[in-house]
């Protein structure tokens, strides 16, 4: 019998050779704390190390302020004052409130590669499995003992392998295949499992769209999202300047007899655009059956879809358009390299033509913590991961969940409207 | 003896010949709202008025977003919701969280013309005076009773008149000689006076330089900042767009034997960029005495500073520089009209560039309640207007206010730095 990929990845990481269902003490590759979670962890590191003690590898941890950035209370400031002491002693690289989401930093500055094992104090960290490594979110605790010791107990996980294969129509995208995927299976649907991710419309797909995909894993209960890597993968961190490491890198793929928990087969060449609709990200349901819904505040961003490529599937949409009277459109770009390139090709003033606030790159109104917070009764139509009561501010609120191009189609017409109309 | 372009103001809103000291019940022209203070001046209005009362003049009514835009808290959120609908119910223009600061918008958007009287709920109301109106901050329950009755009482105020003259040095601005005026009277030194801004320097100064100075007029206890109106209002007003409109405007001019209460000349020819210490705006020091003060944070924006020519004059000394390491720079153009020249003259570019974070338009750090605070120990240099214990986050933290040309020297070397030398 074969192995995943998820299963030679922890292989690796633990030194001997194992299949999922064994437990295993595996050694991190990176690990990545964020403003919200890091002071927990670095009390945690405390604890265990001591004041004085110092982290297992400073070159192997990533900091990034993100959630609560520029600070929005006193007390995010005193988090983020004492996390950049920490940094600074412990030689810690730490992308402060000017670089954007940690997940997009992550993979787009060549921090995560092909086969690593990383963990993040942060539930999307499964997005950097679409680079082909097997990346969790994990709590502040276990993250102090990762500071502390550079390893971490797991339970190798069992894989279901989606096979998502067909041409995706017109305006239709990975945020639609994810929403699909989760609708089907239920929010606890891979519990515990590794979903991977094949086929030939995953093969066909670029990395953009892809991080969208694995980003969404957790919302169907999964460990990590994976993806082998392939030509894309390669494409991709040659072009974010990850030249010359190529012999660093585990190319790892599932063998074709690996004894997979599941197998779901997908066919997307006839796919709708999809909604989640109010409270729960596996509510989905095809746009056709919830046009019409008043959108309060449309939001075009986040760790799932704030890249280029989606800013650019929006642009191409609003481009010449005006936000609806009576809706806010509110747009950020997932990291500065991001809004830059947004800025020099002319995205930015296409949105601000259109009548949105663009942010600067953060998490924004994605956790309802920061700003961009709705009222009750009022809708929230989103391009993030969540839905959950209350996500985006008041209990009361609701928020659909879409992809960037029902986002934009939805912000012009005021209403959720199918971007395939539009 | 003749009157005040103060006095003449109120006697055309009173509807008789008053003088300073008289008690007035005055017409008021404008009134504004914004997130903060709105929802107060609802309630008192609805207490007057009932229910189902209606504003004595929905036209004359201005409603803006920009304290805590977009909403930072559900209470935001729901107060943002129950403004929207009442400035629906009543006609009211509600410039909302795209558009910016409401000083700003008052004055870009043709709402203040001279000769008007015009009352906000904020206390930098008074700067709107730069265009020859008389303009006051009131309080919410004041406010309530100008929706109902388009009138309130006034006590005539009697005026303080500047006479600056002489040219201003290279790197030295508007902002300084505000700076300059208040160390020297004192944050008190012009309580419930009108502060009349006049000679060869205001008249050769630029509309957007003008009004940094009124904005602060508040700081030094004033009841409103006032310069008469003459070549450079009418390009101004122009240039905005209020065209054919002249014969409505009220051209009143101070009578050159009008009875001031005080007229103090100053200088400005040999004038040091100012620096205004904690804890109070009239702490004032010439930027020589202060300079090496370590700069965690620089802010380059609000109503007093947020306009496209402070803009320019930063990006002129961040050009081709980088922000120090240690710093944060956040630069916040004063409305979207403001940051859509910006944008399109590649002013966004040179901050980003530079390492700036750069928000969309809103008061920002200004006021230490949406984003942008500092911590306890920590330093910001700010272009805004007050610098109170806590007003930008930690009441242990230490805010100093600058002209732009000093923020951006300042941000460039992470301590407070003469502009005159970059």
């Amino acid at each position: 019998m074969g192995k995943t990929i998820t299963e030679k990845i922890f292989s690796m990481a633990s030194g001997k050779d194992v299949k999922s269902g064994e437990y295993v003490f595996a050694k991190i590759d990176r690990a990545m704390i964020h403003d919200i979670t890091g002071p927990l962890a670095v009390k945690a590191f405390r604890e265990i190390a001591g004041e004085n003690g110092k982290v297992w590898d400073s070159s192997k941890i990533i900091m990034a302020f993100d959630h609560q950035a520029p600070a929005d209370s006193v007390v995010a400031a005193e988090n983020q004052k004492m996390l950049r002491i920490f940094a600074g002693e412990q030689n810690i690289l730490n992308y402060d409130i000017k670089e954007g989401i940690a997940h997009q930093i992550m993979v787009e500055k060549g921090h995560v590669l092909p086969g690593m094992l990383v963990v993040g104090a942060d539930s999307h960290t499964c997005m950097y499995g679409a680079l082909g490594a097997f990346s969790t979110g994990i709590g502040s605790t276990d993250m102090g003992a990762v500071f502390a010791l550079g390893k971490l107990w797991f339970k190798v996980p069992e894989t279901i392998r989606f096979e998502v294969n067909g041409t995706l129509p017109h305006r239709v995208y990975s945020k639609d295949i994810v929403l699909k995927i989760i609708g089907m299976i239920g929010a606890d649907g891979a519990n515990y499992k590794a979903a991977e991710f094949a086929g030939t419309t995953i093969e066909k797909m670029e990395m953009s769209q892809r991080f969208t995909i694995t980003n969404m894993a957790i919302e169907m209960g999964a460990k990590t999202g994976i993806i082998e890597p392939d030509a894309e993968t390669e494409r991709y961190l040659r072009n974010i300047g990850v030249e010359g490491k190529l012999e660093d890198w585990e190319w790892l793929r599932s063998d074709e007899d690996s004894d997979y928990f599941r197998r779901i087969e997908l066919d997307v060449s006839d796919l709708e655009p999809q909604v989640a609709l109010p409270h729960s990200v596996d509510n989905v349901k095809p746009v056709s059956e919830v046009e019409g819904i008043k959108a309060d505040q449309v939001f075009i961003g986040s760790c799932t879809n704030g890249r280029y490529g989606d800013l650019k599937i929006a642009a191409e949409i609003l481009e010449g358009e005006q936000v609806a009277s009576g809706t806010r459109l509110i747009v950020i770009p997932a990291s500065r390299s991001i809004y830059m390139k947004a800025l020099r090709e002319g995205l930015i003033d296409t949105f601000v033509d259109a009548g949105a606030v663009v942010e600067f790159p953060s998490c924004g109104p994605c956790m309802g913590g920061s700003f961009g917070l709705i009222a009750g009764g009022e809708t929230s139509i989103s391009t993030s991961n969540r839905n959950f009561i209350g996500r985006q501010g008041s209990p009361e609120g609701r928020v659909y969940l879409v992809s960037p191009a029902t986002a934009a189609a939805t912000a012009i017409y005021g209403q959720i409207t199918d971007p395939r109309k539009v």
